[in-house]
């Protein structure tokens, strides 16, 4: 048995993927209870979970942010955030260099939103300078969002220097740290958020069923009237916890207890700082040894984010990722595939209950591999 | 302990409510495991849980039947219906008699889709008639919709009939089956059926986290281009799962491994028979020994379903609703409010992993709590 199936107790496979992620035998174990959704145990539970997302995002109710949990995947927040916080008449301005970018603009548009992208290739990051540039041209655009980690290839995007852009245009500003959020540190009041959107699933390593926006106040407030969707309304979700502290539909109650349980091993971990280090060893140790083993990253190392790395497939006769990813998943360990328009790449998750002693187990599994294949890469490495 | 305690292993509550429900310990132990969503095991699932969805609507794929799970609670499901089914131009007909009908006409507004309610009142079935008359009298109308059982009284709306009469008006019909499908018999293809939604926590007994959509084929495939939402477009995201067998977004996946477990265990108890069967016995001994304490039902016997039972707050004068569920929920025991616009009631659910002996119990605490309440009841019942 290998270190990786011992990580987690159910002898399920160890996820090096975007999620959903290996998680502690604990969060799962939150999990064995029934709570009624208007029981004190289970309200408490979400007011606690509320309470110290704000503190994640390094902000507060008394400094004017709320915390709104929505039902659904990532996804669903994503949209609940673009229909509920676009005026009518708005027009949104999307950053864009990889798919989620794409996903919102999509959203956008069949939302029957005006929009309009700046789009840069997978392995470049958005320039503040453009933001200016484009939001001064365009006076009529109302709202501007990007991506803080791409997990297209695990980029992560300059949200503070944009932000600073967005604030001196006055427009609202909508950061989707969905695989981010909880790991990369950054200064939320300096950002000038007013929306930003995660989910269960990633950095703070719960199991999926529900993402969540932390919101400016004041920005909050002034999208009365505006939501595209009764489910997806996020003032009214706001104001229906803030109400009576229920949901205004059936909570997954059991995903929530799993993910207080997760705050609380986040926080024992020393919050954001704690978890990003030990996904930047994680990191770390994975691209030395795929280095070794003859791999090259998609990104340049300025780059590259703590979260997910993207690897070039390499140029090998007989590699074929299949091949590969079967190998490595019959060995108990899960990686993650990722076409670019631009290159074949594959994907490895750093994130997750995952540590250095899950990264040598892959890399050992992955060396294994290459050799059942017949694949040498450490002369003949690499790609383009 | 009481016998309700020892139901739920972990020690909570039980459960009496429209779910959250209480659930069988074999159903959350099902979570105790992270599968990457594209992991064979997961797809595996997903694919048995579709196929047995089919089975308990007592239709198949080869008869032209679909089912889609759709992230979220029972009311995203239901507005993936309505958004998604709804033509540009169509005009919906819902047909009401409780909150929850009232619901699906405020999604309808909110979508900005036409609609022309048929309203009741809480205690009156829908008359198939009156559809007819409704649907002759105004052919602009291209969709219908009802609840099953309106979980605001337990009523057990007649679909089979209304769903003649939608057939042969030639109008798209689409039921509400939130809290009754999995326990009351009909015949999906005689109720001339389009579309039916259900969540994961009723009647299946799974645990909260998405509902689910039993689709007719032919219906499915003439929604094309009509979605109003990327996360709720009910044709795209069973053409995801159609394509590879994935979800286009994260999909919950300890909860869909709860529920395939909820799954076997209703096929084990003998299907929708089995479990109707059981929750009657509930219902027959909640309410026999709700009218020996002095309880009255709010609805007309003929009209009650074995879901949920509403009975009318006692005229006491010390009976006094807070200080009665509160009685009870100390005794470990939770009932559900339910104020109706014509009487006050509060509710009592008969579903969930809960046998005769939970609701024995359940009369035990109910009796005791009346005891400390010092309301006597048996002499000066009832209500009006």
């Amino acid at each position: 048995m290998t270190f990786g199936k011992q990580n987690s107790s159910s002898g399920d496979k160890t996820l090096f993927t975007p999620g959903p992620l290996t998680t502690s035998q604990s969060v799962k174990q939150a999990m064995l209870r029934d709570l009624g959704s208007r029981d004190t145990v289970f309200i408490e539970a979400v007011q606690h979970i509320r309470q110290m997302l704000l503190e994640v995002a390094g902000v507060s109710k008394d400094k004017g942010f709320e915390a709104v949990i929505m039902q659904g995947s990532g996804t669903f927040g994503l949209e609940s955030i673009i229909g509920s916080t676009m005026p009518p008449d708005g027009k949104l301005l999307v950053i864009i260099n990889g798919a989620y970018g794409d996903r919102i603009a999509h959203i956008a548009q069949v939302l029957k939103i005006e929009t309009t992208t700046l789009k840069y290739p997978t392995d470049v990051v958005p320039v503040a300078a453009d933001v200016d540039r484009v939001l001064s041209e365009d006076p009529t655009i109302t709202n501007v969002v990007v991506v803080h980690c791409e997990t297209t290839t695990g980029i992560i995007n300059p949200i503070e220097q944009i932000g600073q852009v967005v604030k001196r245009h006055h427009k609202v500003y909508f950061v989707d740290s969905m695989s981010a959020f909880g790991a990369v540190p950054f200064d939320f009041e300096k950002c000038n958020i007013d929306f930003l959107v995660s989910s269960a699933n990633k950095c703070i390593e719960g199991v999926p069923g529900f993402s969540f926006a932390i919101c400016r106040y004041d920005s909050l407030l002034a999208i009365k009237g505006w939501a595209r969707s009764v489910s997806l309304d996020l003032l009214a979700q706001w104001q229906g916890l803030e109400a009576n502290r229920q949901f205004r539909f059936t909570p997954p109650t059991h995903v929530l207890l799993a993910f207080e349980q997760a705050l609380c091993e986040l926080q024992a971990e020393g919050g954001v700082r704690g978890r990003a280090g030990r996904y930047l060893d994680n990191y770390k140790l994975l691209v030395a040894g795929m280095r070794e083993l003859g791999f090259t990253e998609y990104l340049p190392e300025k780059l590259q984010g703590n979260i997910i790395t993207a690897f070039h497939y390499p140029k090998h006769p007989r590699f074929e990722f299949e091949t590969f990813y079967n190998g490595l998943n019959n060995k108990g360990f899960v990686i993650y595939p990722g076409k670019l328009s631009n290159a074949d790449c594959f994907r490895i998750g750093n994130i997750g209950h995952l540590f250095k002693s899950d990264m040598r187990a892959l890399l050992t599994a992955i060396n294994e591999t290459l050799i059942e294949m017949c694949v040498e890469l450490q002369d003949n490495a690499v790609s383009g």
